[in-house]
């Protein structure tokens, strides 16, 4: 029976990337996509900056690590698997464009390269090595339906999720490097994953947190990889803070359309007071409060 | 020692108005407002509609328990209470201004009336009865500090956090009468406190969120108030499901503006992409994609 339903299997690949070591890292992906073929997956998403690692000394460090898109070998390895288990797969990468360094995703399908998507907001030391964002928040038409791309500290920031939404992006793949935040309380969920599920919920979008764990070079990272669904509950995950591991969820990504209606007068989206928000978000940015 | 440091009490009260009647649920709000004046409280937020209840049957129902601002009895009653305790309060109230309804915040200070707000996001019924908010999210300059609101479903909206941050508020009041969203998990907290929290955290700006109890005509509360401080951590609650109590919070408004800087290279609200939200988000207006 043919039906306009999207249902899909969503994988996030919370793994260990090793400063510098491509070679080993891009063996561990391919190793763990494999593993998410075998549980069925339609659509894996793997952390930031997963071929190279995350914490570089130099900027050299960083150039020397990074590829271009779509020909670098790293995607190039991607591509293969992606074909070869019919799959689409989000990656962070560290891409090298001309003499620019960009904080990236790549996004491969079965039929071969889809698009890139670079960090908008960058974090911390990212500031020295690589360029800020400069395709806007992309929605890839794939094979298994609309989806957009953010990371890490991006999702701390509510308008990456409404332009991914407005878009018309039903699930939003976060290739992340989550560090820990002050003050968190234990018997609650991380910021980060109340950031995605309050982005899931506000926009009626499905949410997939790949994460990393382990230490490099004094940073701790913190796992906890989550997928979320578009009412704004995890479907899989968190996961732990500190064992590579795969979390698997089932979703429907039609219900990312049909659900942002809440009741007879309430549609998430709709509901936006754009009358309201354009003038005095213009004008505060005019006037440069904050 | 004079201080550029702002430390304040704020106290949210939370309460189950009943439908129609306003003298006893105004005496209600007079009593908690004593009670937390005694606690030291500067600040008192109360509930959405707390003088007359929410599920109104007819608009006539509303228009007859809606008063003018600030001349109305609720109002006048509330000055008087700021000015003997020496308070802020922040109450929902259903204004009526002509021959339009509103449901409002009203803010009153020792030294008077302050300001209102009108709820920009309808919800359900409030559709049938209510003008949609026609004030934007402003700002009041209070004797404790720089304040805003937002009413319920306005927090569904991270532009309500947004437009409230951007014009320097240090602390989003929040009267609502939130109710159950499907499929809450037992060991996560209500979405509504998710919401609060991440709007806090991505804004690093203090929210204080006063709830309503029990049940009016088949239609439950939620309880679960909650003041979230600037780093998205809870200060005071979540409160129960289903008991009248205060909760009460201390905290130091400056830290709102001083600790939007996260490390040497991010700050909050200076690192929004507003080169690129601005003309994406308003070229996704004008296409009308959702």
């Amino acid at each position: 029976m043919s039906t306009a339903e999207s249902p899909i299997r969503v994988a996030c690949l919370q793994m260990e990337p090793r400063i510098g070591e491509k070679t080993r890292n891009m063996a561990r992906t391919l190793a763990m996509i494999d593993e998410a073929a075998r549980a069925g997956a339609n659509l894996v998403v793997l952390p930031e900056l997963c071929n190279t690692g995350y914490v570089f000394e130099t900027r050299e460090e960083a150039f020397e690590l990074a590829e271009p898109l779509p020909d670098g070998l790293s995607t190039q390895a991607w591509l293969e698997a992606a074909a070869r288990h019919r799959m689409t797969i989000v990656a962070g990468i560290t891409e090298r464009d001309g003499e620019s360094l960009f904080n990236s995703a790549v996004v491969v399908g079965p039929k071969g390269y889809i698009g890139r998507y670079r960090k908008n907001h960058p974090w911390g030391a990212e500031n020295l090595f690589f360029e800020p964002g400069n395709l806007g928040v992309p929605v890839f038409q794939t094979p298994i339906g609309r989806i957009a791309c953010a990371i890490c500290y991006d999702i701390w920031f509510p308008e990456t999720f409404r332009l991914a939404a407005l878009q018309g992006a039903d699930l939003l793949c976060v290739p992340t490097n989550w560090v820990p935040m002050p003050q968190q309380p234990r018997d609650l969920p991380v910021m980060a994953n109340i950031l995605a599920m309050a982005g899931a919920h506000s926009n009626s979008m499905f949410v997939a947190c790949a994460d990393r764990i382990g230490h490099e070079r004094g940073q701790p990272f913190l796992g906890n990889s989550i997928i979320v669904g578009q009412t704004g509950w995890p479907l899989a995950g968190p996961a732990s803070f500190d064992r590579e591991e795969m979390i698997v969820a089932d979703m429907n990504l039609s219900d990312a359309r049909r659900k942002r209606t809440l009741n007879e007068f309430n549609q998430l989206l709709r509901d936006r007071r754009t009358d309201m928000y354009d003038e005095m978000l213009g004008a505060q940015a005019r006037r440069g409060w904050y």
